[in-house]
């Protein structure tokens, strides 16, 4: 089982609605921004996969909501690979709260694509040797 | 099989991003909005709900994506109702594209809760008949 | 005098702050789609635009608030032609609520460049045809 | 003369709009968050400002950009006080790239209120005392 990648993240003022929790749609970006990090500490930057050829795309999301997160929070994401398949993967995300309460958990899936637009490609040893052995977060 | 409400949608330069796609994170945002018509076309205020005691909480979000738009497609959102539980219900929505292409298709549940923080509440008569009968957009 | 362009305008949910008001920096967003707005309906798109070797740029933004907007208000933003120099032209906006009420007057400065990133053009005679005679809504 | 506050900054891939540079609207959000930092670094939390009972609003925005920004920079964000009036004062701010670069610059105006929404109050010693002597990066 590997270790998640942990994404610190600081709740932005603007996040947060009138009813006093971060909007909902905001997470996506969270997750976003964690997987950014997942992928750069595991030794690939993105700008480096575009690079070589290769981009992502969001094709699945998935989210649960237990609680709200507020301004003052102290939250982090973690990141897990999720699933690997031949031409998409699985990362799993969970909102965590004070290091260990998980306030949402998510599962994005991820399509391997060409990076000049001509479609779909098997995933990449260099993109495999970074999402590594499956440890989800979320039940299958 | 009840008609789904159409949600006109203006794609915002801003949400549109390196990639010349509007940012998948900005769905929720539009979905969010087209809920509010959902509400209102069938006769129900959100400040109305809220002053009848109730409130409702996204608690479960999913979406798959066949495509992207780009900042002058001819987009809208069609929403309907998908499930009708006890203190839940789920509406489905699709962005839809020319008319008729749907190019991200999404479930969002919602709880019912008291709008003073009380807790869950059972589905009121008054949000029970605006759902109306499921009319699901989306396999079960 | 010019009438202004009045851009029609739908407060989101999620744009509202816990302080039960719009946060400030949405604002700009708003006027960024009043001034498409502005543009297309003197006769000039956007896209077509660019697609004539010409684009602006924002270089300096200035606001003053009088009050916030909150979620249901009815708003509209008012886009005027405030100055036309060589390269450069002024914009004027007020958010305006009820019709006539200006809770927020901003000026924007754009400066005309090559669509091909080459640098600063003078204004070319479709532009100035769309901005018109200046009709400032802001004092000098 | 006072050192100006520094705000570490993380462009987020989301903020950057078809042009590849960050979307201007998301400026006033930077600096919303820069001016948090200088107020806890200076020994002024926000939540304890509002506890205290004052809150402060924006009246007043400018900026001027000189280039844009992308999604790798390396950037951040300088903060310090321009001016301190009775009930309002003035933060200039920078968008600083690889340490020293400004590529844009602003000023937003306060004022400061009660935190019950009574209207307009004279600055406290508690908030005076955090903005130090004025220590202005723009020009009067």
């Amino acid at each position: 089982m590997s270790v998640p990648i942990i994404h610190p993240l600081t709740v932005r003022y603007m996040e947060v609605d009138a009813q006093n929790v971060v909007f909902n749609g905001w997470y996506f970006t969270y997750f976003d921004e964690a997987m950014g990090t997942f992928l750069r500490e595991r030794g690939l930057s993105y700008p480096g996969m575009i690079a070589s050829g290769y981009d992502v795309q969001v094709v699945h999301s998935e989210m649960d909501w237990k609680s709200g997160v507020r301004w003052t929070d102290d939250v982090a994401v973690a990141v897990s690979t999720a699933r690997i398949g031949r031409t998409s993967f699985a990362l799993d995300f969970e909102l965590r709260r004070n290091g260990s309460e998980v306030t949402c958990s998510a599962r994005n899936v991820y399509v391997v694509i060409a990076a000049d637009g001509s479609g779909k490609r098997e995933i990449p040893p260099s993109i495999a040797a970074v999402l590594g052995a499956p440890s989800p977060l979320r039940p299958a």
